[in-house]
């Protein structure tokens, strides 16, 4: 791949709608979710050694250094950019691209959460490719677009617009998480895509979008990088916006990537739906387990254990070391509301 | 008591109702299943003392011997029946009661599942007295019958009918387990008892009812108790029938004391829902638990272990080192049925 590309590793997550696989300080990206290996693990090996490890930043938090680096032992101290608090993605890319930029003024940047599944490698491998080529000639921001396999409301979406080279288009339009009627609609009508999160662009032409459209990101971000030891004063201080509200929404130079690959951001519990095979009696079990009359179970047991059900349907059932999880099926996003009370209750110990 | 009473403690239970809690070789009845000690050991202490270890036979299968013994450990080891093969309650008794009339002639016989929950013991105890005094005096088979507090359709009923002296009855009509409607029918009667599967009688009245309704068995039990060396040839050929179809329904000295003490054979993991305390959100927890939006749930998380449960409803949880259960209540009763899958798959070392 092009030899100014820089990778950045966003691994901000806080591990609450895995738990208890997920803790507060062993969040879902450095455990193996969706497979025998780490997120983040696997999120670095899909690059194929495309781009060097000293061009590889990680962008997380100071309490989840440690077991990052544990996974990623061939990634250089220097390059874990620790945010002092979570301000969402702009601040994180913003300062990501503006550390690529001080060791490269030709840095392309290609930005990737580590904790997403993407299938098959080669594929992806291809479309960032294309779109390094692109961000390069053209100085356009690129996300990738992913064609809906079903009508998620838990999405955004992207309308695509006119083809600029083959495989990238204008973008029409943002569209928030739809309803379920909606989202049928954006399902049939064949032109939205959804929006997954990854972005590719030459730092210098996102910074200059910054400029424009977040001046006090900017500002706090030119603060930062004249001056690296006044990050944990300055970074809390930043506006707390995702990349697609502050800059992609606004810019009118985003363009979007056709992705020809599988994806998922494995949100939460109902992902392992997606991502495990379905057993005879159609139930997805990971790990040891016995099932009489039950269907639709999502089963993760591990350690050795053995989870037994008889009669459910529909739930997910995870059972670690020291908690057990059992939790409807739809109400897997709120996972993280059961962590909550556990913390209310004085439990942080299990959080 | 009576210098002349034996106690049998029938526990012949295989285990598989309170898996993953219970397993072949550690049946219910050494578990602290309904409270902090193992049941067995509870029915023992529930007599009071009033009846020496001397005169407490236990009767259960060889691979639950040593587990007994450690939780019994003042019971003599003469004083273990082993059946080589469990054949129901009939030869049980009668096994027992020719043990204890070959070592006094007028031993009267108290038959005690190992695993009921009594309460209060005072109660229990006002009602053995009552009995065995009666069936020393009359040569009646009493059984003890509980006033029904539900319309319970796991249970056998009895028609109680005249009485005979004060808080004994005679029996007009036992009834096998019914449907809902009859049991709420019996439940409004106020006649109706349910067959707790406790019994008192003199040794010799039995084996003489025996010998009267049952003669191969009599023929059976005789020839044991010359030659005990061949209770595992004779044992296992004879009928396997229990004591309520085989004596108890066919006698004309059956009677019935009115017993005045809260009981429960503790079926399922249905009976933790009447033996634990409801919380305030409708849960029955014993052990370590957070649950949001949830209830008529029964969890058991043991050692150290915590469940979280979220959305979820009218389940059975329970945790074990090695093992978790998740079961619809309305299907506790059959978890003998996946413990059943388990062997067929060939997982006997979890069974």
């Amino acid at each position: 791949m092009h030899e100014h590309t820089f990778a950045t590793l966003m691994a901000g997550g806080s591990g609450t709608r895995f738990w208890p696989l997920s803790r507060r300080t062993r969040p879902k990206q450095i455990l193996p979710i969706a497979g025998d290996r780490p997120m983040i693990r696997v999120t670095l090996d899909r690059l194929g050694g495309q781009v060097p490890p000293e061009r590889v930043l990680v962008a997380t938090g100071a309490d989840q250094e440690a077991g990052i680096r544990k996974v990623l032992p061939e990634i250089p101290a220097e390059n874990f950019l620790l945010e002092p608090t979570p301000r969402n993605t702009a601040p994180c890319l913003a300062l990501a691209s503006a550390t690529a930029l001080a060791r490269d003024p030709l840095a392309v940047m290609v930005c990737l959460p580590a904790d997403h599944v993407i299938r098959p490698a080669e594929a992806f491998r291809n479309a960032l490719t294309l779109a390094t080529k692109r961000a390069d000639r053209a100085g356009t921001l690129l996300t990738f677009g992913i064609r809906p396999t079903r009508p998620a409301t838990g999405y955004g979406y992207i309308l695509a617009g006119e083809e600029t080279i083959p495989g990238v288009r204008t973008v029409r339009e943002f569209e928030e998480k739809p309803g379920l009627e909606k989202a049928e609609r954006f399902l049939k009508h064949g032109g939205y895509r959804w929006n997954s999160g990854m972005f590719t662009w030459r730092a210098d032409a996102f910074l200059a979008e910054v400029e424009t459209h977040l001046p006090v990101l900017a500002t706090g971000i030119a603060k930062i990088a004249r001056d690296p030891a006044c990050l944990s004063k300055v970074f809390p201080t930043l506006p707390s916006i995702s990349v697609d509200c502050g800059i992609m929404e606004r810019t009118g130079r985003a363009e979007i990537v056709d992705a020809a690959f599988g994806w998922d951001d494995v949100g939460s519990f109902e992902a392992l739906s997606r991502l495990i095979d379905r057993d005879q009696a159609g139930n997805y079990i990971r790990g040891d387990a016995v099932v009489l009359d039950g269907e639709g179970l999502i089963i993760d047991s591990g350690g050795g254990r053995t989870v037994g059900a008889l009669g459910v349907s529909d739930l997910v059932i995870i059972a670690t070391d020291d908690v057990v999880l059992v939790c409807s099926r739809r109400r897997a996003e709120d996972v993280k509301l059961l962590v909550g009370k556990l913390t209310l209750a004085g439990r942080e110990d299990l959080a």
